[in-house]
């Protein structure tokens, strides 16, 4: 049975699920949600998901929320994108956790305020500060990628694609992959991956077709 | 070999893989991390953990960093805090994954803003928006406890333990715990562990010392 992806194209949460999908092989198709009309506030999506959030995966009888958790176990399916031994699997799961805490955790919040709130309740002082937040994170994660050409093992894995999440989108959010050397060569190593897609390729749903 | 763990007891973050050690009953220590005089910010530290962060944990060759990863490293040392089977390990790492992104990861912030930050440099639209931000999460996780003694299973686990991380501190971060039954007594229920210990307590370091 094909796995279905609850997502929606603005959201580099679900990116990091469906692009891990994607790269992964396994047979997959988008459920779109429409998100940006209320629907992860609805009865019905909150017994999907409780957390309220997307991606949802659902796989036969089996439904997994959290982007990370999917990952692994995209992982554990299609044996692609994973670890050799317990020290990758490990320092992967640092990675998304990093992702979780500081970059996308970060980074996605402050690019819905600045692109997708209404003007009048974006707060310049609020976005500032996540701006700062999320730079630092940057830095963190150019750093570590010195010399590297994948942040985990000599192959791209889920802790790249967890890391990605929100770096290709075209909405401003206060990150310039060109003040980042090593994160802009890693991007595009990512973007060259055969069958990568852009997020807004790959899930249904974009601001054109809201425009 | 024993253990040893850097933090301080300010550090929710260190609290997780304090206390994950702690009820694990495994041998540790901790080694203080001097954070307020900007340890974290040495090349000595950054060596140590390029994320400069607490926790990085330290058992003889091994060195580890990321709250959640040490956690996982207890589970499979001790056999404790565990999973039963995959289910139980995805639905943990879910638990695990919240907690960084939407708990600790907001709750941490604004709980070091509104009280370690010098008075002119705390920002009430910040604040106000991330205590905003952690009640929301706050609401998912007092819905979820729902009938429930833990998180997951029918016992303690790390996902109790990770999402615990910030809630037991004094310190004001728009958090009251009456306003959720649930948590409040699945808290309690925490605290009632055997060996269990306030953060203050576990870790060297409050700001009673500092005063």
């Amino acid at each position: 049975m094909t796995i279905r992806l609850y997502c929606f194209g603005e959201s580099g949460n679900a990116y990091k699920a469906a692009l891990t999908l994607e790269l992964s092989g396994l047979e997959w198709e988008p459920v779109y949600v429409d998100f940006f009309h209320g629907e992860t506030r609805t009865p019905e999506y909150r017994a999907l998901n409780p957390m309220g959030e997307v991606p949802v995966m659902v796989d036969g009888d089996l439904t997994l929320t959290q982007s990370g958790v999917i990952q692994d176990y995209v992982v554990g399916r299609s044996g692609k994108l994973g670890w050799r031994d317990e020290a990758e699997r490990r320092e992967i799961l640092r990675w998304v956790l990093f992702d979780n805490h500081k970059n996308s955790g970060v980074g996605g919040p402050v690019r819905f305020n600045m692109n997708f709130l209404p003007e009048d309740k974006r707060n310049d002082d609020v976005n500032a500060y996540l701006v700062a937040r999320h730079g630092s994170a940057m830095k963190v994660l150019d750093g570590c990628l010195e010399g590297r050409d994948w942040l985990v093992g000599n192959g791209p894995t889920i802790a790249d694609i967890a890391n990605c999440g929100y770096l290709f989108y075209p909405e401003p959010f206060g990150f310039d992959r060109t003040a980042y050397p090593n994160i802009d060569a890693w991007l595009d190593r990512i973007a060259g991956l055969p069958g990568w897609k852009h997020p807004y390729d790959l899930m249904p749903g974009s601001p054109a077709d809201r425009a």
